[in-house]
């Protein structure tokens, strides 16, 4: 079912000259670089290339979130016909905002209807789009969907937590104390064990002094004792004003105590790659992109209609699907499908897959996890706290996260938690006004009183409990990725899977449009290899 | 001249306890703490709350900057007349924002023109607000000035630079590979020390396992053998993708080789205060908050008035100024004077002042400093190289920063250089015109063969050539903050002075607001005690 990766899929760098080595030579190799080079840019940050129409040939696409309306706009340009089914009443899929008059019914029941402000939301599914999630941005492009920057790093927001051994366990501080201490002694130790000699069999003498000189800067080093003493950095007591206040510099702390907070544990050097600079956000909300979409694909949409079997024959495939409204069955029939239903829900859906398949559907686990909006009548953590944006951090509930629009507004739109695991079991286990509860309860944990005061309005979802959804994202094993996951990019018969579980970038939505792209160029070359013989593709 | 801070100044904490023990003894000392608390967040982060009305008063103010405006604005709520005299034809000193129609002529004689397209400006001055900045935050909210984020790091942008030792000389590189490696192996070479018991001196058993755990978080190392080896931190070659396509990590640099990179002594684990995140930027240009205080202060202000001469007597000032279109003088007499002209200036202006205040406005220097604005005809930063606002960094030129409005728009206008010092006055010296060719050159370093192709427009500032400013802002030596400054800080007779060079945060605009509100503090005091015996404040 597999083959080397060549074939089918797009060929990696390291393939394509692989196999241009096996056949030219080094010469070839070479030669073939700067092709590769405009090669690779177009693929990996546009849909791909495609020629040869298709015209007449029908893609039934289940699914108007984010992979399925990719597939559907990109194979409408080349002339297929792609009804796009889709239970829900409204296109995106996961890529949801709320704002006011949004409404979830989770499968327990419970409806909540959002009443937020009407200049007010929030992002419940994805909320950040960092710089090289490139296809992403292709279709923000495309579509002219405004950007502004999501604050995802804020060292002046808040930690809390509570553990035996910490000196501010139950006490809330600022993280860039931490950050500056915890960075300032690593310098003084590492330059104190150089100027001790305790790296030279490591190190060069020139090495040395480079190094010594980097640690300086650095961690702000005293000079020539090498000292770490606290600077600007963690902030000072007084700031630096004017007249005659130069500001009184701030005090680090122990580094025995420092290292007693499991905070540290947090702080990079080498940051993750899906967490760096710089992080987007649609202005107005991320359903922005969803819509953007939506206007491209929207006449190609049945909404209401939910999948009940997915059949197929030698020629073609037959989905069956129900009218949610009226309850009404019917069969919509077409030459391929395109499934972008998330495998939680689709390992459900009665369909003729080979036993391989069907079992690799049922192999990956799905995330459980929860996020509450909250709505507050003042901007209390800009006003009081001078926190704008980022995420104030617990080893307790999780992080808070600050909105990163409306500054300096008069209401404000914070997440309360997004919680995982166990955690987001548990706490999805209360009612939606239980979660609003024990949000306040563990957020007066960081903003003491204000919190409860100033709360006007809270909407939470809980994605395992999302009809449709069944869970945040697909999450593979490494053994499950091995053992299943090749056998879900290639096609079953005419049905062709795709989605963010068909990606190594699950829960993003870049992964969902580039498995998109992936598969429909393998959906067009089987199409036009089946029609006529002798296509070739340019 | 001068006291102990406690008296005619805003008081500090210390001074305001050591008063309080000296008087009331340690009870009243915590007594009054919470009472501190409310008057400090009152005094640092809004105008001082003056009482007692001087209807009729006239404060003459030099300079529609923001110190000029700010004192005028809060004078004028206590009933002062505050006339404003102003050289240039617009408010906000030098917060001001090239855009299309916008003119600048230097001491030279030479006039640019801006010709930006409509939607593209350029922030000239001033360009940054920390979020801790709050007396520049207080007023862009009382103004309803709308903020973004001004990226302010970026490691995604290029590096380049020649020197003699460094392996990459002459080849611009991401950032993000050095700032990755440097903190990979710091943390690698200390866990290295610490396993190796170098460090047992310093640090106690369980200390040395919690650091431990610390360093390999860090610098994301490997265990057991604690090992640096590049992880997403640094890029990948090729990023995780869909299908079957899980990334190509990229390999880090040899450690000897990263060491002969001088940018290294430019990344911070400890970063500088006036650098750190949050930072803002007004929607549409910072010169929307010069706008700002002109709504509120616009009526006073006297446009077109160049201060010829200062003069004074007992009762009060007289301030003699020219028409600059006329050229016609006239007198202009009031009871006190705030003078927020730059020192650059102001020592070349006739006046009365005290020998030990005239040589104390003479005693700071002033910043030699420039900056390019230049319009694409696309934003290839973004589109080719995906940097998303932050600064591409030289040794050769200084920097290139990128714009943070307008993503994925059609131009754009980022900063071409912004240069200090010898190189500021150098590059000065060049027509506007080299000027432009001369960024294009440097740019090109960066952006080899785009950069000349797709300029537009360019526009430039000399601050040290500008008239009415002549400097970017006030350079205080050591000495001349301990002989001079505290002089200048105290009214002169009926002179009060204030300004961005009367601050510990000289250039930038929280030090020219905070100074007027400690200067009309203390003008309100004088002018109340002589007006009528026994008025308090409260």
């Amino acid at each position: 079912m597999q083959d080397d990766g060549s074939n089918g899929t797009r060929m990696n760098r390291r393939a394509f000259l692989r196999l241009l080595g096996a056949t030219g030579g080094a010469a070839a190799v070479m030669g073939a670089m700067d092709a590769w080079d405009m090669a690779l840019a177009s693929t990996v940050e546009a849909p791909p290339l495609l020629s040869g129409r298709a015209d007449g040939k029908r893609v039934i696409i289940l699914g108007a979130g984010l992979a399925g309306m990719t597939a559907a706009y990109e194979l409408a340009k080349l002339g297929y016909d792609t009804p796009i089914l889709e239970a829900r009443t409204f296109a995106g899929g996961r890529c949801q905002t709320a704002r006011r008059g949004f409404v979830l019914t989770e499968l327990t029941g419970e409806t909540q209807r959002c009443m937020f402000d009407h200049n007010q939301f929030f992002n419940h599914g994805p909320w950040r789009i960092p710089y090289h999630h490139r296809s992403t941005l292709h279709y923000t492009k495309a579509f002219d969907v405004p950007l502004m920057i999501m604050v995802n790093d804020n060292d002046n927001a808040w930690d809390y937590r509570v553990e035996e051994t910490n000196p501010w366990s139950g006490e809330r501080r600022r993280r860039r104390e931490f950050r500056a201490d915890i960075g300032g002694y690593t310098a003084e130790l590492l330059a104190k064990a150089v100027d001790q000699s305790a790296l030279d069999q490591e190190l060069t003498e020139e090495d040395k002094e480079r190094l010594l000189d980097f640690l300086v800067a650095w961690g702000q080093l005293d000079r020539p004792s090498l000292e770490y003493r606290g600077t600007g950095g963690r902030g000072y007591e007084e700031d630096p004003g004017a007249g005659l206040n130069p500001g009184v510099p701030s005090q680090p702390f122990e580094l025995s105590d420092v290292l007693r907070n499991s905070i540290i544990n947090g702080f990079r050097a080498v940051e993750a790659h899906t967490q760096k600079n710089t992080m987007f956000e649609p202005v107005g909300g991320m359903d922005a992109i969803a819509q953007g979409f939506e206007r491209v694909t929207g006449r190609f949409i049945h909404y209401g209609h939910e999948v009940l079997e997915i059949r197929q024959h030698e020629d073609g495939v037959r989905i069956v699907v129900a009218d949610t409204r009226t309850g009404e069955t019917r069969e919509v029939e077409g030459d391929y499908c395109i499934c972008t239903i998330p495998l939680s829900v689709l390992s459900r859906i009665p369909a003729d897959f080979s036993p391989a398949f069907a079992e690799a559907i049922r192999a990956p686990t799905y995330a459980t996890t929860g996020k509450m909006g909250l709505q507050f009548g003042r901007r209390f953590w800009e006003e009081d706290d001078f926190i704008y944006g980022g995420h104030s951090t617990t080893n307790v509930f999780g992080n808070i996260s600050y909105p990163s629009y409306g500054w300096q507004g008069e209401k404000g739109t914070l997440m309360g938690y997004y919680n995982f695991g166990a955690q987001a079991i548990e706490v999805s286990a209360r009612s939606p006004a239980e979660r609003i509860r024990y949000a306040l309860e563990m957020g007066s944990l960081v903003h003491p009183e204000v919190y409860e005061r100033e709360f006007e309005s809270g909407f939470s979802v809980a994605w395992h409990l999302v009809p449709y959804s069944m869970g945040g994202w697909a999450s593979w094993s490494a053994d499950a990725r091995r053992d299943h996951y090749p056998t879900l990019n290639e096609p079953d018969g005419r049905v062709f899977l795709a989605g963010e579980h068909l990606s190594y970038m699950t829960g993003w939505m870049s992964g969902a449009i580039e498995s998109a792209w992936i598969q429909i160029e393998k959906l067009h070359q089987h199409a036009l290899t089946r029609a006529e013989a002798g296509v070739t593709r340019t």
